[in-house]
């Protein structure tokens, strides 16, 4: 598309080489680079876009930026204005009412930019601006001489701009020092492809995509796009914005950087100029651009739709922590008590607002669970509302639980106002199903023993069947954090656990990290599938309390299977229905996750 | 949030109420209302938000709308330019290049905007504006006829204002008729929350977010919001694209009107004005909520991350159709070649490129399946980048499924560059895994018989069991949709199927759509987890071919139980094997979508 975009633009042969800097119409007329950077730093290329050029007035945005960092914005502002003039750039004008150029896109206020820019000695000043765009470039930029002595030998405008201004109160210092600085930063070598990167850097909030170096602090990124939006395009800002609606800068050079914040970055080259100073096929190829891909900032035509939310109820996801079929109907009768609200992009005002709102008129919510594990940075409003939302249904008795990465603030945030913080959904389901079956009673200390006769996976056995097993159990009890067997290992018994509790885990690829598959509690069985294989164990268990098991040895097993056909029959008859039932229960948890 | 913006901003008392149309006088000067409007038509809304006020210049950007709907983009170009000026609104000037005023926020401008509404006299013309604003309003406003009889008394200005424009060239019609219409246009009344309510319909790409009406059409909105930002707010527009940094338009009467593309309009009213002309407190409350919100039409500090894409492969998602154990084996194994990438937002050139990059550079998919079931509205550059996605990877022999609703034209454009579409994501996995299935043989015609021995369900019996269970068995034959067992029915026999495939469909809530659950092939069995509790059929089956089953009745099951319990034994433990087989397929799909 790159490639379309360029060769028909080329068609565009009206224009003009910038001659007013000798040095610059040595510049070949024909040449026509475009980069574009995604904020991913990845960099498409077409045509001259490695052809080196004088960066000139697209540099003004940039050593604006470095300004701000070095004086803040009241500081800038008071020595720059912000409005957009009529007036042609190179014009001898401040705002009389004020004594400030009147932005930092006109020659007057590029200079006065360039003089704020701190440092001794202009050796040192245009150091730290050659390094401040090299940051913005991902590359270090270097000073093209000839065109620099070209500038010097032909600066008058821009003395007799200083001066002037001096004369005004706007401008201090050494008006020659001052000039030096700003005509070297013109003069610094780039190319389409560094224009790309270095307004990409702008788009992503002052960070390099490329290279990951942070160019410019965020809170200054916004105003340097406002001035690009409103004077960066000399006397054509309005049409600008309503034909292509992006912030850009041009130069007499013929380099253009637009910057279309949060999503990319694109540099164009091309030397010949229109009669406003801008280069001819580089703007029909942002015109093109911003309508073939839809890049106008205000653009309106395409909505982007609610922000992505997904609301998911207890009934139909569970935590992995293994049930009893009595917990299982009350989970699948009220688990719709339990609401889990997933966010699925990053957290804005907007989202948050929808959110709230959601989170708030959903009357049968009980336990919300705000799943914000997808989301990696918020704003400040965006955690105003949601920590107001906690601390609301605080006040209804309503406890709100928040999965998010421990080092997201908004999770302290949210934990100070009473939320229950989690690093994961699965502990948040497994909170939230204790809250709701354990809900008006006080949950006994769990150390009462579980009989066989109430085993989940023996229920429908008949006592018969049962007392022939019971004489073959074995009891075993394991400490906390003790292995009861590792994966790999030949499977040799079936466990049943009378009291306490154990977790199922699985290495990861590195051997180290451990991931949970279940929890397994009294009353449940763990290690039954290899009854019905043998073969080894795919998992480990490892008790997390006191546990205490009766395990009946696959040995045992075979000879009940000779001596007692119909107990084995019923033991597998109950293994294979409270199977299904699990099957059932992740089949409903399956469609849910997929709509 | 609302609330203590506008309790911060009523500190201020700063500011005079117009008195220039005497009427405007009357206004009570500390009135001062906020409104918030939602895309999904959610108003927030906060002190005199329904107290009325002549509408003024805010009227100006939505007649401008109606004007380029009666026109058209260039029609209308033709006669009213984009540019900002440093003059006063009420300036009489006109562009002396091209006779045109310089943009429609002034009032030049807008009196040529007015001029260009289609309709046969003063009545008509302005019942057209009454109606367009009532439109982007949501109901119906009316006309303040002291208001009107002021502006008409004391409109000077304006008719000098219009003779001049008509000696330049610049208006045609009768002066008298065009400023009847204007002054009418200026004097209906709104009020904060009717503002923001305009606004976000302008937001929402023209269509009212509270009554669904379209008020414009979508392509006008993005030039409308365009002079907004660069026009609206007189000669203040540079500081505020630096401040607040989103579109607005004010009037003298102390409204704002401030749309913020696909996010929310906002509308406030208070009538002491700066010396600029505009709302003192409106000012300040746009501030503050464009810092606490975040609002910044360019703000970097909070980057959205990159696009919503998961990408998931068939190794861990599968399809309903119940597979044998051989063709488990090798999904898990190369289920990897199948890759789905799914859409979470809708599409745009940004996400297109992204989701393209991803597409073409993983190298192990041979089967891509792009979902975009989530997916509402695409733009023609995501559309061209798809189409060529598709085209491109048919260029390397691979092929491309796409998943969306048959609406989406941009499935059609895919199709017919040989993508395979489909309506779910279960139909194009099956697709898939059956292109893996059967890579590189040509899949015998299934009227081959699967034999008792090799059915998925009896696996690992001994050759003596299956003997005892063979005389047992009733073939049945099923035509193509015929209904082999229904929900609710009292479940009496197990099937196996030995040839053609049916359907495990559950009836939807309303009794007459159904949802496939299931798709079982000859090899497998269905019907089966009534051998396990007895109890009614949850679910219908019905024949998707001509089907050849074997049933085992459940009273055969019991008498055998008795007469061989060792042979029921094995059964039940294949059963539970092939149930805990496919337990772990559905918990390995639930952690990859979770993820």
């Amino acid at each position: 598309m790159l490639s379309q975009v360029h060769e028909v633009c080329s068609q565009r042969t009206d224009g003009e080489v910038a001659t007013y800097i000798p040095q610059l119409a040595y510049a070949p007329p024909e040449a026509f680079g475009i980069g574009l950077a995604t904020l991913d730093g990845h960099v498409y290329e077409t045509g001259d876009s490695r052809l080196g050029f004088s960066i000139q007035s697209v540099s003004k945005p940039f050593v604006y930026a470095l300004a701000l960092a070095d004086h803040g914005l009241e500081g800038v502002l008071q020595r720059i204005g912000v409005e957009p003039t009529g007036d042609p750039f190179n014009s001898i004008t401040v705002d009389e009412e004020t004594a400030r150029p009147f932005n930092p896109m006109v020659n007057a206020g590029a200079i006065v930019a360039a003089s704020l820019v701190k440092g001794t000695g202009v050796e040192e000043k245009f150091e730290r601006i050659r390094n401040a765009l090299s940051a913005f470039a991902g590359r270090e930029l270097t000073l093209d001489e000839r065109v620099y002595n070209s500038e010097n030998e032909t600066g008058d405008r821009n003395r007799a701009i200083a001066y002037f201004m001096r004369t005004m109160g706007a401008l201090e210092g050494d008006v020659d020092e001052v000039l030096e600085v700003y005509f070297k930063q013109c003069s610094l070598l780039v190319t389409a492809r560094d224009l790309a990167v270095m307004s990409a850097t702008l788009s992503n909030g002052g960070r390099n995509p490329v290279t990951g170096e942070v160019a410019i602090e965020p809170e200054h990124v916004s105003r340097v796009l406002a001035v690009m939006s409103t004077c960066g395009m000399y006397d054509y800002a309005g049409e600008w914005m309503y034909r292509v609606g992006l912030p850009a800068k041009s130069g007499v050079s013929g380099g253009i950087a637009v910057a279309l914040s949060q999503r990319l970055g694109i540099g164009l080259y091309s030397p010949r100029l229109d009669r406003r100073g801008n280069s001819v096929r580089g703007i029909a190829a942002c015109e093109e651009l911003s309508q073939r891909l839809g890049l106008h900032v205000l653009r309106a035509d395409a909505s982007t739709g609610p922000p992505a939310l997904r609301r998911r109820t207890g009934a139909d996801i569970r935590s992995k922590r293994v049930r009893s079929a009595a917990q299982l109907d009350t989970l699948t009768e009220s688990g719709s008590r339990i609401v889990v609200f997933e966010l699925l992009s990053d957290q804005t005002f907007l989202t948050a607002e929808t959110l709230m709102r959601k989170v708030l008129s959903d009357n049968g919510c009980q336990w919300a669970v705000i799943d914000l594990h997808r989301v990696t940075q918020t704003d400040t409003a965006a955690a105003r509302l949601l920590t107001d939302l906690v601390r609301q249904r605080g006040s209804e008795g309503k406890v709100t639980a928040v999965i998010a990465s421990p080092e997201l603030t908004l999770r302290e945030l949210m934990e100070s106002e009473g939320a229950v913080g989690f690093d994961d959904l699965d502990e948040a389901l497994e909170w939230a199903e204790n809250e709701l079956l354990t809900e008006g009673e006080h949950p006994s200390e769990s150390t009462a023993s579980v009989p066989l006769a109430e085993q989940e996976l023996l229920a429908g056995m008949t006592e018969e069947a049962l007392g022939a097993i019971a004489p073959l159990l074995v009891e075993t009890t394991f400490k906390p954090r003790e292995i009861v067997f590792d994966e790999g290992e030949e499977a040799d018994a079936i466990y049943f656990i009378s009291s306490g509790e154990a977790a199922v885990v699985l290495s990861g690829d590195d051997g180290r990290r451990w991931t949970r598959l279940a929890t397994v509690a009294a009353g449940s069985a763990f290690g039954d599938l290899a009854a019905l294989d043998g073969g080894t164990r795919s998992s480990r268990v490892v008790a997390d309390t006191e546990m205490v098991t009766q395990s009946l040895m696959l040995t045992d097993l075979a000879a009940l299977r000779v001596s007692r056909p119909d107990v084995v029959g019923q033991l597998y008859q109950a293994m294979a229905r409270t199977l299904a039932e699990r099957l059932r229960s992740a089949n409903r948890e399956i469609s849910a996750l997929r709509d």
